[in-house]
C-alpha cells in the first residue's frame, strides 16, 4: 500500500450519491466520440437511489501530489483514463475561471483530487454504472469546488464521462437535447418532469443470467454508425418524432402511451443492433421470453400492465403503475424462478411492501393474469439471477455524514482492495 | 376412404419434382395480400433437388368429380384453401383461353385435377415447403394441361400460391422482380445466372432445435409492414441498392462481396422483425452462436469463409465455396454434436463426399480454424438436430417414370395415411 504524505488542515471533503437511469428513448450512436456527443436525442426515467447508486467521495487537497481514483476499494490509474481526465480537466479549468475573475478565491485548482467510488450494486449484476458513476462524479467535483452550476451546465461535464450520465443530474423524467453545436455546448440534459409528477411509476429489474459477454456499448455504438443502413433513418426520422410523443404522454401520466413508446424504442434499439455488421446481440433466449411474457399479459388485460426496456445487455427493465406490481411480481416469480442456491430474500425482497400477507412468490399465480399461466413454459431456476424493485427518484444528494465517505481525513480509502 | 369413379381411359398424369430456394435478399412484407405482390425484390440460390425436393402427381381425368388433394398422404380441402384455388383457377382459365382460341384441343379446361404431393424433407426438418411445393404444383399443372409458358409467366402462377415459390421456378440464382402494376402482371422471377455459372456454390442446412412455434409468416410480414418505422426505408432504399450489388457478386462468383450482402440481408430482415411491434424473434441463442462462429472464422481467416442466412425459424443456412466445406463441416459438427439419440449417419450424412478418410466429424477440429476453437463453448448435444449438405441446383423436372408418381393410376395416392 502506497502512502499519501499527511493531510492538509484545509482540504475538502464531499461525497455525494448519484442514481442510476434506464432510457425509454435510447441513445445509440455518436457524431462526435470525442465529445461524446449522440446521434440522437433520449429520455430517461432516474431511478431512485434508496435502491440503486454510486457513491462517491472526493478529497482535495494541496498535499495530495496526484491524482488518484480508487473505484469499489481498488485504485485505477487516473491517467489511463483519458474520460476521467476530461471531466477533471473541464472541472479544474471552470474553477481556474472563476478564481481568475475573483482573486481572493482559494486556488483549489492547483490542488490534488482523490476520488473515492462505489456503487451499492455488485458489478455482477450486469447493470452500468458509468451513468451513475460519472453523474456522481462531476456532481461531487462541482460541489468540491464550488462550481456555481445549473443542472443542464453540469449535464454536459458528465457527459464528457459516459454520454448517458448527463442523464443522472437530475431526477424524475430526463431528456438529453443531442444538440447541433460542433463544440457540444448544446448537447445537454434537460428535466421534463420531476419525480414528483409521477410518483407511482415503479420498475422491475430483471438481472438475466448471461454467460457470454457482450460488446461493449463504445465499441458497438461507432460500428453500427458506420455499418447499418437503418440507423440513420432512426435517427434523423424515428426519434424526434417519438421524443416528442413520449414527453406528452409523461406531461399526460399517460401509461399506456408511455409502455408502447417504450417497449417500440427498446425494440428499435435492439433492431439497429441487428442490422449493425458483423451483428451485435445484447438479448438472449430469456429477454425474449420476457418479451413474450409481457405482450401476452398486455394483450390479455383491459389496460396496458407494463412496459419491458433492455439496454446493451440481456437484463429486462420492466416499467409499471404501482397498481400493478403485486401481480407482475408475482407472474415473473412464477415463470423466472430463483436460482437454486440463492435463498428468495436475496432473489428478491420487498423494498416497497408490494407482495400482500399470504401470496408466495413463485407459487401463486396471479388470477388476474390466469389465462396465460399454461401457454409459457416455466425457465430454468435462475434464468433470472436477481430481481431489483426500485421506482421513479431524485437527482444526486448530497451526504453530510461522515460515515457515508468512502475515503478518511487523509483522503484514502476507508477499505483498501 | 372415398372411392372415386373408374378413371376415363383418356386420363393424363404428369409427376414432377422442384427444388428449394434460400433467398440472400429477403422478401418480407406485401404490398397487395391477395396478389401476393412483394414491398421489395428479393433474389434466392435454388438448391438441388437431388437433395430436397417436392414432388407432385397431377392427375386430369374427365371422370374426376372434383378437385382433390393428398399432401404427404393426407388428403386437405382444396375449397378451403383459398391460394391453392388461385392457382388452379389460373391454370384452367389459361387453358380455357387456348381452347377457345382453338376449338381442336381438347377440353381439359372442364376436367377434375388430382393433387398428390410429398416432400422428400420432414416437416420437423423446420424447412417451408411452400416454395418447393407451389413451385411444384403450378409447374405440374403447366405440363398437364400443355400451358405454353415461359419460367418468368410460370412464376407469376407459382407467386400466387406462395410469394417465395415464384423463385423455385428456375434453377441457379433466381430473382423476383417486385413489379410496380396494381395487377402483379410484372410481379414475376427471372433467372440471374443458371448453377451451371457457379456449381461450387455448396449449402449447409443446420436444423436447429426450437422448442416454441413462430410467428406464421403471412401475420409477420402484415404486422411488420403496418407497425416496423424502418421497413419502409429498407424497402425504398436499402433493397434496390442491394439487388443491384448482389447479382454483380453473383456475375462475378465474387463469394466475399455474395457472403457479405447475404448475411446483411440476413440481418436486416431479421432487425425489421425485431422493429415490428409487438417483436417477432425467429433466431434464438443456437441461431446467433452460428452468427458468432461464422463472424470469427471470417474475421481470422484471409478470405471470408461462409454466408449465414436464416429465414422465417432458427435454422442456419450456410453459403460457401465447395473449397471450404471439409472444414466447415468439421467446425459445426465440433461446435454441435449430434444429438445422443441420433447416429452421426442421421445428423450428416455425406452426399458430396467431403469429409476425407480419417477424419471424425465432431472429434476433429479443422486445423484452418485452430485459434477459434477455446474461443467458444461447445453446445449442448442436439442444439442442431440435423445437418443437410446441399448446393446450388436447377429448376422443376419432369419424371417420366411411373414409379415416381406419388398417385396411382385411378389419381387416388398409392399410399394413403
Amino acid at each position: 500500500m502506497t502512502r499519501s504524505a499527511p493531510v492538509s488542515p484545509v482540504a475538502r471533503q464531499v461525497t455525494c450519491t448519484a442514481p442510476v437511469n434506464i432510457a425509454v428513448v435510447k441513445y445509440w450512436g455518436k457524431r462526435d466520440a470525442k465529445l461524446i456527443l449522440p446521434s440522437n436525442s433520449s429520455l430517461s426515467v432516474t431511478l431512485s437511489q434508496d435502491d440503486l447508486h454510486s457513491r462517491t467521495t472526493i478529497s482535495l487537497a494541496p498535499t495530495h501530489v496526484t491524482d488518484r481514483m480508487w473505484l469499489n476499494g481498488s485504485e485505477c490509474s487516473v491517467p489511463a483514463n483519458a474520460r476521467l481526465v476530461n471531466c477533471l480537466t473541464a472541472a479544474r479549468r471552470h474553477r481556474e475561471a472563476l478564481e481568475k475573475a475573483n482573486p481572493e478565491l482559494p486556488r483549489w485548482s492547483t490542488w490534488g483530487i482523490h476520488i473515492g467510488s462505489e456503487n451499492n450494486f455488485p458489478t455482477a449484476a450486469g447493470l452500468a454504472s458509468s451513468a451513475s458513476g460519472y453523474a456522481c462524479l462531476v456532481f461531487t467535483l462541482a460541489q468540491v469546488l464550488e462550481l456555481p452550476l445549473t443542472g443542464p451546465e453540469l449535464s454536459r461535464y458528465a457527459r464528457l464521462g459516459s454520454g448517458s450520465a448527463c442523464r443522472s443530474i437530475m431526477g424524475g423524467f430526463v431528456a438529453w437535447n443531442m444538440g447541433t453545436r460542433a463544440d457540444g455546448t448544446d448537447s445537454q440534459a434537460y428535466q421534463v418532469a420531476p419525480e414528483t409528477h409521477w410518483p407511482e411509476l415503479e420498475a422491475l429489474i430483471l438481472v438475466v443470467n448471461d454467460a457470454k459477454k457482450g460488446t461493449s456499448s463504445t465499441v458497438g455504438m461507432q460500428t453500427t454508425v458506420a455499418t447499418s443502413a437503418l440507423a440513420a433513418h432512426r435517427f434523423a426520422h424515428v426519434v424526434p418524432e417519438r421524443m416528442r410523443a413520449m414527453e406528452t404522454a409523461i406531461a399526460d401520466r399517460d401509461f399506456a402511451q408511455f409502455a408502447e413508446l417504450t417497449m417500440q424504442d427498446s425494440n428499435q434499439f435492439h433492431a439497429i443492433c441487428l442490422d449493425t455488421y458483423p451483428p451485435i446481440f445484447y438479448m438472449n433466449d430469456t429477454s425474449k421470453a420476457v418479451v413474450h411474457l409481457v405482450t401476452a399479459i398486455n394483450r390479455l388485460m383491459p389496460t396496458i400492465q407494463a412496459a419491458y426496456t433492455f439496454d446493451a445487455g440481456p437484463n429486462a427493465v420492466i416499467y409499471a403503475p404501482r397498481d400493478h406490481m403485486t401481480r407482475l411480481l408475482q407472474l415473473f416469480t412464477y415463470f423466472f424462478p430463483a436460482p437454486t442456491d440463492v435463498s428468495t430474500r436475496d432473489f428478491f425482497n420487498d423494498p416497497y411492501a408490494r407482495v400482500p400477507e399470504g401470496v408466495v412468490l413463485g407459487r401463486d399465480f396471479p388470477a388476474e393474469y390466469q389465462a396465460v399461466r399454461d401457454t409459457f413454459a416455466v425457465s430454468t431456476p435462475g434464468a433470472v439471477k436477481r430481481i431489483i424493485h426500485t421506482r421513479v427518484g431524485d437527482g444526486p444528494r448530497v451526504l453530510s455524514s461522515s460515515e457515508a465517505s468512502v475515503l478518511n481525513a487523509q483522503g484514502l480509502p476507508k477499505s483498501l482492495k
